[in-house]
């Protein structure tokens, strides 16, 4: 199953949790979410008001300040390193239709170099029958 | 599959491999580990005396010192970070009821600000027959 | 699926993804990929030339530089803290023995202490049939 999912900033932080939601089969298993690019992730965090700032901030800080290789654009090295480092792909378990998410947990995607049109892959996995 | 496991300290490296060894189904696939929680990690580590101190002191001094905005409590923000960063999730291959693991990778639960029970969902994901 | 790999130098990338797209199986589903070391890791990266290194560089310089108490060798603090991190395991969905990549990711072995053989263990994980 395929998705597009629009941004609209350099970065930002897009809570897919209802999208995904809505895609989620009967049985019980777990979502494989992948997104099909070098400059954006897929994460879980705890959404309040300015947190999605503070995630962003502090990955921007993460990175070193080092002179980059990068042969298209080295600006965008810390945009690549950021996206393989928080990493395009997460499984997450759901029964019955709904995600087994803890009370503060959301699924994000993360842009790094936006605004995009970013495709994602979702992939439902059966779980063992008991 | 739902576990609790209960941590000690504000932050604290527990071994589940012990655990989750003896859930582990007949058959071959990966065991899908996921944690509910946006304060709490999975991964895998090189677990020997004070390695597990070494890990908390990494993580602790990876975050950037920055203003946060967290609304709730700003002095939580780098737990959620750290949680969002380090994954709440891992898939960990088994055969025959035992874990494929290399001789020192050992699957652990990251605490970041206990001590509290931390649930925790297992999904055994079958293998495609061959 | 089992796959040995050798690394050629003390840090290195390399490209798995020649090597796995070979393995991949008919139907659709997804690729997991589980290295069984602590000082190797799996990841999606965009590969031009240089930006290897790029990502070496950065994380290097990401570990801050602390007193470890690892009883081994605590010069190899770093390379196990670093495979923590970036994680032994990924996911790669697939379509009828196709990855389905985006046109700039690769899937990358991270090498923190060759040269060694690196055991990597590759699990079909079938899709939900609609």
């Amino acid at each position: 199953m395929r998705l597009s999912v629009t941004t609209h900033r350099k970065r930002e932080v897009i809570d897919l949790t209802p999208l995904l939601s809505e895609q989620l089969p009967s049985g019980n298993g777990v979502l494989h979410i992948f997104t099909q690019h070098t400059q954006a992730a897929v994460a879980l965090a705890d959404l309040d008001p300015g947190t999605d700032v503070d995630l962003l901030d502090a990955l921007d800080n993460l990175i070193p300040k080092l002179q980059w290789r990068h042969p298209h654009n080295p600006s965008h090295t810390p945009d690549h390193l950021l996206a393989s480092l928080t990493g395009p792909s997460l499984g997450v378990p759901f029964e019955q239709e709904q995600f087994l998410l803890g009370t503060w947990q959301r699924i994000i995607l993360i842009e790094f170099d936006g605004p995009r049109d970013r495709q994602i892959i979702l992939t439902p996995l059966p779980g063992l029958a008991k």
